[in-house]
């Protein structure tokens, strides 16, 4: 089966995701039957398109070359007119896909909504990796959606490489989740564990995150917990039904944090982790993100560096903890492969192919 | 959509699947928009069948009673005859589907393998808790799966409440399973835990998670280790194409840990767990069973009681651990359930339901 890529955005993690697609180009033939190629790549400033798609060795170099903008077959125009990078290409033999690695705004989910439901609407599937239009419209992506039967998956937006959306809808189908709690993001997490471990300053640390190149591409929204509450808010969303805003999640950040604290705390046994969490309270779902100073003993204490972890309650299998170490740009990348083959698999099925 | 169930095995497992399935009624119907129906139940000695299935009412009560051949309608009658058992009610309306609770021998999966088999033919997809079958023909089963277009779900045999293979199918879908470990048995953990922290003999423990009716019958498969084998070997079987056969792995089990060896670990900071592992070595995968004395510091130490876990380390996401505590009858039973909600879905697809 051949898969069609649109890929938005060719910054660190689009380019990552080339990369890792290109290279496993033979193990997704010979392992699921799957030909994914991408036919555009496309940057806030314009795009390229391939109309027989790019091959493995090209979409590999390109991922290595320099900005999208000065590479062979570069034309300008508005991101935004699908009409120019996706309509040459799509047809109805296999899915279209449209994997979005860009930025948006939180508040509005632009200019990725738009897109997004407008690819919906010529019949593409979405992979999305930004948070943005999942935290600004759920329910309106959703519904466009099942409206032009097309897949939305996110598991990219919902921490990677530790994979929570599919662990809720697949492992723990037929369970009534009744909280979710994790830490959620890598950076906010390194740097907590630098202060504990090493005894640097908040700012020696968040300095030493910045050098490392953490995924996560604005540090503001890792420190002050706006990008642990978005994908909280996605997951509570997605999996409670729990139709909440960013406006509703309360969220206090790490900015405040003092060695002295982080000192004290050590003294009374606890180590503190940024911690989001979505809980049934009788027929609604609070959701709220803040340090908490946990004692030695708790599995969440014991997640250090840029790893993440998550906790499912839920009423037929109690508590599920997961954790993975896995919080660099490769996992991002292989986030959207993971959602790319479940969309393939499953579109295969609908096919009647077996 | 409706699901018509025949349950085999009316254990302690089968009657807490019958049990939590009458529960999860409306909750199905809400959010699956299924509703999952048991028509037959079948013992080693003959069933109970019922052409318009079981209400949610009766099949609790059932449950709730005595013996199955006490119980109203029970015919005596060849538990392998599906003539008997499925064909009276199996149309193709919607999916049918074996749900078996039941033991079989670990050589042969004999009855249960060629049970199966046979139910595959006669269109019924598979939903086995039990792991005899899939040890004794892991590839038969698949292949036949295949080819009479029917799906076969196993996250029960797999650990239950600990979502291995549904992790690896759907979460690390795209990615290359290099090696799977994991404590995957109840029983021996609670014992290793008990020697440890209480410092019982391990006569004592064992006594214990007798009285405590942990959800394996055969204690022997538990401590020789061989209940740790099947798992971790069909587990090796699904996911990395191990085409192995339980002969080939190498098993030691917790029979002849003492005290004094616990206590000298423990003085060496560490813990002991039994521990079964798949990994890949070149182009083969080696398996292997045995007790393993951890350093405090690993994630598997933190495991106690009858808690379960495991870790899975892929080419895209490192290495993901997962842990959980629901080791009893409710997770077994919600591991069946588990498969049925995610059959359904793959089933409503395929017929372009969206």
């Amino acid at each position: 089966m051949q898969i069609k890529i649109c890929l938005y955005g060719f910054g660190n993690v689009g380019r990552e995701f080339a990369r890792v697609l290109a290279a496993k180009g033979p193990y997704l033939k010979a392992r699921h039957r799957i030909d994914a190629k991408v036919f555009a790549i496309v940057t806030s400033t314009g795009g390229v398109v391939e109309p027989r798609g790019f091959s493995e060795r090209e979409l590999s170099e390109r991922s290595r070359l320099a900005h999208l903008s000065s590479q062979e077959g570069f034309r300008e125009g508005d991101p935004e007119d699908l009409s120019k990078w996706i309509l040459p290409w799509i047809d109805g033999a296999g899915p279209t896909v449209i994997v979005d690695a860009t930025w948006s705004d939180l508040d509005t989910g632009e200019p990725g909504l738009s897109r997004l439901l407008k690819a919906t609407a010529m019949g593409c599937h979405i992979v999305t990796l930004s948070k943005a239009p999942l935290v600004a419209d759920f329910y309106g992506l959703v519904e466009a959606a099942r409206r032009h039967s097309v897949q939305l998956k996110f598991s990219g937006a919902t921490a990677a490489g530790l994979p929570t959306i599919d662990t809720i809808r697949v492992s723990l189908a037929g369970a009534e989740v009744q909280s979710i709690e994790g830490i959620l993001n890598s950076t906010t997490n390194y740097i907590l564990t630098a202060m504990s471990d090493e005894g640097l300053s908040y700012e020696d640390a968040l300095q030493r995150t910045r050098a490392m190149g953490l995924a996560e591409s604005d540090p503001e929204r890792d420190v002050t917990g706006i990008d642990t509450a978005c994908k909280v808010l996605i997951l509570a969303n997605a999996a409670m039904n729990a139709r909440k805003r960013l406006s509703d999640v309360r969220i206090t950040g790490i900015t405040g944090i003092t060695r002295r604290q982080i000192a004290t705390w050590a003294m009374e046994g606890r180590s503190v982790k940024l911690v989001g969490k979505a809980a049934l309270v009788g027929d609604d779902v609070r959701i709220e993100v803040a340090p908490a100073p946990l004692p030695h003993r708790d599995f969440f204490a014991q997640v250090r560096e840029d790893a993440k972890a998550v906790r499912f309650t839920t009423d037929l299998f109690g508590e599920l903890v997961m954790a993975g170490g896995a919080g660099g740009l490769t996992a991002a990348a292989g986030s959207a492969l993971r959602d790319l083959v479940n969309l393939a698999e499953l579109f295969r099925h609908r096919q009647g192919g077996r």
